[in-house]
């Protein structure tokens, strides 16, 4: 088995990502390209800013355009200069030295290799914010569908796994909605945000400057040329090095970090929802999905799974990029580092969790007969509070709150012994509790607060975010 | 040793915080006085909607203000219900029902423990982050004087550990201006978001609104006493629950994430510039301050190591909240529950190394003449990619950086001697390089780059930053 | 408000271990007390060796004895020296000095900040750790009992939040037991290696060796010390200094991670259990146990919600143990710091989580009707693995199982119907499946495979690590 | 691009393993392998148990050992069923059965995906743990050599970055020999201790049980197959099923925590000692190694980067192992799945750390005259602490302390200047101090405390674990 072919990855291990194209748009062979593009667009933002030939620029971008990295000299070099981008530049000089030798001496011109890779990683990290960006955007018009037809629908609200009191089918949609649009929100927000990386061997610009002020005559500074850098790649133009100020990595994980916990919430509120025994809402089926290798008749809620998946290990990967902002010195020696990979995997993390959630949130299968029937398994306790509140007009608050607590007992109990509990115990028929419409008071669909206003307001706010996801989706 | 007794706490095992105030700005009976002002904000914003009288608000607010918590009572109520609340409103209720039993029965009115325990979250980080806020607005002052002072001094730029090329101290101090401007922006904005938490039982505001409605025939509903609520508290006015939309606290956590690392990134370069072997700067002296149980002669760095603590600290508690976001059901059983302590050390890291930060740049002593003694010590080699780039103009790049590479060697040597090597090597006397004024191409203070004008641009956004801090500290 | 009296803490943020006693075992006077009895082991054994005078020994064991910390004066001294030592040296100094000045001077004698603070951390947490360990045997006692009244009872095992095949409680309880006595072992073990750190300024025993040598000319050297000052304190006699060497803190908080990710796994499946839609366990109830502020009719799973908090908040503190391993120098500027906090949280975490868990074993209730209908709620589609085991012996198995797979669709068919619909879809009357009993076949409490023999061979395992966990509570 | 090309990695991300192998020794393809060999295995053992023909488990070892997996198809698998190990049986299941029917009808016969992957998991962390045992050998073999070498060299130990006290160069290499012991301990104890998973569908064993039942006419339990499934792998037989007890993962991520965190102190001592100001040590060069992009001159501390990078990484992936303990039901959904890719990550990084440590301290460049020179740079305060416990014979010690601090002043007075500060700060002439011999009294090579002593204790136990690695590695 040779080096490359047995390096050959497909997410075998990786339940949160795997299948769903994250792998494939960060993968190492991405990054690399990442990193040649950047090249070219620093030849090119130079080339117009006077400070190397247009036409040394064209070779260097032509050549990077049919370029083939040799990855596996590539790892040796990783292990060599602890970067990839020393061998990068290395193999990539001598291939536009064999097209023009005057233009390899215009590659990575005055450059560094935290620029070439800072920029790299925000330049996939781009695509990738955008890529999520779609998926929550189908997460969004699938939730709406949601709510629009099942959002009436009652259910029973549970608090530390236990029934608490009545809510809707809508709220908790909605829930999962309002969390996919702050995902949204962040992600749209940092994707603008994001900046190429330009300071030199040690944040002073040196060589640029060195370079730019030979070549024009002092005309030019090298901070000129960060804005046609930035626009050549999509990114935004920052003028402050930034490799002692990892403030961007933070805001991008952090952006991250709130769509996958969301997504990841969405996740676990499926995981109860269709247990055997609760089975108010079910997986999307399909021909094979959610089988078992031992168990024939297993559906297992597998999207959800996998969204859990990523949602758990993603912090881990978040509190290694937020340890490394205490970084020493100009540029470190390991802190930097640990950044690359765990910025990786958050994006892969992220992007796997919202394709699967767009897959999940489209498929999802409500039952509202077996939310009724939860509904109803515990009777009037479901209510209580209600009940305590009535009864608070005659009692005191904490007395009415005790004598529910008695009369209800564990569960189950119908509104008419209630009532006659409550009257033994308190041993009054006058109280205000007595003249309510029985059947109002006890019925848990008459019991949902202001959940229809608050699903309303929720749905009020996705067109906007919508409109920013597709605005970014087009950039 | 009573339980009491034996709970008192210093910060003893905290250095990251202990002795800077932050331990008492959110010990126990802070965030215990916290909830009792929400409950007392919540009856005086029902009140004002016409939901209870307004006598009784009053009552309520007279007894919190004088009310004296019964602490090994609450800790024993956190183990029964596994919140503080429940007990709380217990305890509050009876001293409420002293006075007016009328009253108590319109405390805690409609609500539920994760309200109270999330707005008093609220409140404690609103206060703490205004403390933040001042800390780093006297580091940003501080820091803007060394620059004042000391932002011409050539120093060596140092990456991977190495001497790499000369630089200014006023771009490391920029540096480190720009992350605690990055900071503090960051407080500001998350400062003027923080929320209040009213969603009832379970986010459906199903007791406030029913009572509400029974005690204004309908006129008021829930969510119009948010607004009020809100405003007693100087909080935001949120409408939609977030009991599972956790949002708001990975907000606050990344906010407090950028300042510690940022922090963080600059007792990190004060541990090694005040290394023996390096003493370009040194710690702010005091009597007692940087003392060794063993060593007489020790004057240790001791505020960068505490600062360096917090931020070693903090992103494993950031951690813990992210991964909470992931909660199951409409209220959790433990993940909510794990917010709480990591949310408070966060403050605790944050405010304590804000404070440390703030000794320290204030009082920092920095050496120019160490400085320069360390940019000597690399002699021509800490000007070796100006050399390339100069032998660049009639050499292949690649070929003149290897030139370079043997000419300078090891180091430490003159300029003379590595220009007598160039033309040895290359064999050409014709060069470029030997055309240049030798004093100059060698000279460390000759080569900063724009390092100057990146340092003009980050002091140049300092004051509008100090203005929002200032604004932020007055409300 | 004090310094003091506003600094005490009663766990309210903290339901992992509140109102357990974790936080009293562990507060800061405790560690406060500990490294005053480090000091006075130091002396003993220095006195017995020879070093010192036997009577300052003595006067130091009583000054000692009797010394109350000035806490808020620690606190400050932390922030000035990064460390509690020194401050608590001083005014331990002093103490001696006012009874017997001589005395005074052979405090502390040759020592250093962190021989005294990593002892004393090592101290407490060998107390906390018979602790954990007597509160692990009330839990292995507990599930014994459980396994002995209820390890018969069917059950459905659930994998992926589905019905699986059908287990007994008796396996679940027994998964339970093998995680205590897994947590239980690692406690005894690491209970019995906990060091004593004796390294004096650097990790040479400089002064120790000094003094050692000046005082008995030469016949006595410092790690002769070692033996004596670790029998005084109940700790493994470890000559070679681990200030640079961090593995002990290591072993502790791996064995500390056992301890409670097993507990955390049995509240996990508790939480699942006692779901009101599940009812197979309830928690133990008391007055006011499992109480909500608002909901009449809770009955929460509290103490599974504590020990669920717990198991969360726990290996990001080991994390931050784990990531000092790599500090530089002989002693570290940060490394050391950050390990305090968090192996004290570990040490609260646990005892809170092992105490809640010994409550929680002891009073659980069992509900053998519940798990009955819930394993009857699947009908045959529980035993579908047997089915399509059986007709594996007449069709290839992939066969097999996609014929039961259709055979079983959604679950709850009863076995006749199942046994058709096979017929029809093989269109086949001669399979072994029709010659078998269909009572027994679709019995599920008939499929219960070597359940039995595992529950006997975890218990089989108990009476050893009760003994080894019984002799480590009477060191 | 096509799928699989595109998913190509090299390490590229990496460095903390990249080159060293650790990538290739446990990519996707090595795990699809041990899958195959768990299935052939467990074919193997059940054919000696007589529960499946020989010859067929002989066509399955055949097929398995030619197989080819197709990987893209196991990504889209791992989607559909959250495990790798469904997708695989169905390859497998196909090829086998183009062989013999039969031979396919025995495969994967009475077992579940999470038996197999955890074996196969466990097979591939054997066989890392032993290549990471070879590397600590390596690395104990070149630090035995360092020590022999340049063991008695006096050098400046280093307490929060300051000069504290002399040391040895031996006393800093046993330190980091100490932990590399250590590390390889706990490697050999969990290598030994690696066991099989067989627990079946819901750890009931219930089909392995079926068929052996009906296969062997009752003879033959499951739990006979497992010594035979775990002498094939070289695992360890563990007949309680482990799906729900996770502890073997804590132990195997314990063992690789100790070990990274071992390497990381090295390398950040290295990182330190090898600053262009300190220069004590340097890395080993070789053509290439070292280089940056920017700057000739540079040679970079590249392997100490390299495992700082792992240490900094590995706790975060070990967190979520030990999260993942606290497993929810017979089989979680979720947990399990979080626990794949950090245990790859631990076995990358660990493997990538001690080859990396294993290349560093084999060509570590030991530079005794700068450590000299260092050693003087802090004239007499490095002696400061004896200079006290000399004075302490005729001064209360903690006057004796400040004498010698006001003495010594900053740092670099000689001997005779510092004792003429003692006597006119105390004013006293008789003092034993100014009869010790000056010469030896400020010769820091003389204060080396008992340094040696512990050199040598250190070294005596490296052939026992040397003995104990060479066995480990001969499975």
């Amino acid at each position: 088995m040779s080096s490359s072919e047995s390096a050959i990855d497909f997410g075998l291990l990786s339940p949160g990502y795997a299948g769903t194209g994250a792998f494939e748009r960060t993968c190492d062979l991405v990054f690399g390209r990442a990193m040649l593009d950047v090249e070219s667009a620093l030849a090119a933002a130079q080339a117009r800013a006077g400070i190397i030939p247009q036409d040394c620029a064209q070779t260097i971008a032509d050549v990077v355009a049919r370029f083939e990295l040799d990855t596996s000299v590539l790892a040796t070099g990783v292990r060599d200069t602890a970067n990839p981008v020393v061998q990068l530049v290395v193999q990539l000089e001598s291939a536009v030295a064999a097209v023009d030798e005057r233009a390899a001496g215009f590659l990575h011109y005055g450059s560094t290799s935290q620029d070439v890779l800072d920029t790299a990683i925000m330049l996939v990290s781009a695509r990738v914010l955008e890529d999520i960006g779609q998926q929550l955007g189908r997460c969004t018009e699938a939730l709406l569908g949601l709510i629009e037809r099942f959002g009436d629908l009652p259910a029973a609200a549970r608090t530390l796994t236990q029934h608490a009191v009545p809510t809707t089918f809508g709220l908790r949609a909605a829930t999962w909605l309002r969390l996919v649009l702050d995902g949204a929100e962040r992600v749209v927000a940092v994707r603008a945000a994001l900046p190429v990386c330009m300071g030199g061997a040690a944040g002073t610009l040196s060589a640029y400057a060195e370079y730019a002020s030979a070549r024009t005559a002092g005309r030019v500074s090298a901070t000129d040329v960060v804005p046609g850098f930035a626009r050549e790649l999509g990114l935004t133009a920052r003028t402050v090095p930034w490799h002692g100020i990892r403030t961007p990595y933070l805001d991008l994980v952090h952006a991250i970090a709130v769509v996958t916990g969301g997504l990841g919430k969405i996740a676990a509120d499926v995981l109860v929802l269709s247990r055997t025994e609760i089975g108010e809402v079910a997986e999307p089926g399909s021909p094979g999905r959610g089988q078992s290798s031992a168990m024939p008749q297993k559906r297992n809620p597998v999207l959800a799974t996998l969204i859990t998946t990523a949602a758990r290990q993603l912090p881990a990967q978040a509190l290694v990029v937020m340890q490394a902002m205490a970084c020493e010195d100009e540029r470190s020696a390991g802190a930097w580092h640990t950044e690359w990979q765990p910025i990786r995997e958050c994006l892969r993390l992220c992007l796997g969790a919202s394709s699967n959630a767009a897959l999940l949130t489209e498929g999802l299968t409500v039952m509202p007969e077996r939310m009724l029937e939860n509904l109803k398994l515990t009777g009037a306790a479901i209510v209580a509070e209600r009940l305590a509140a009535a009864l608070a007009a005659d009692l005191p608050k904490a007395m009415a709150k005790k004598v529910v607590t008695r009369a209800v007992g564990n569960g189950a109990a119908d509104g008419a012994a209630v009532l006659a509990t409550i009257g033994s115990i308190t041993g009054r028929e006058d109280l205000d509790i007595f003249r309510r419409n029985p059947v109002e008071l006890f019925d848990p669909t008459r019991y949902l607060g202001q959940a229809a206003d608050t699903v309303q307001e929720v749905v009020g706010a996705a067109p906007d975010v919508l409109d920013a996801l597709s605005r970014m989706s087009h950039l």
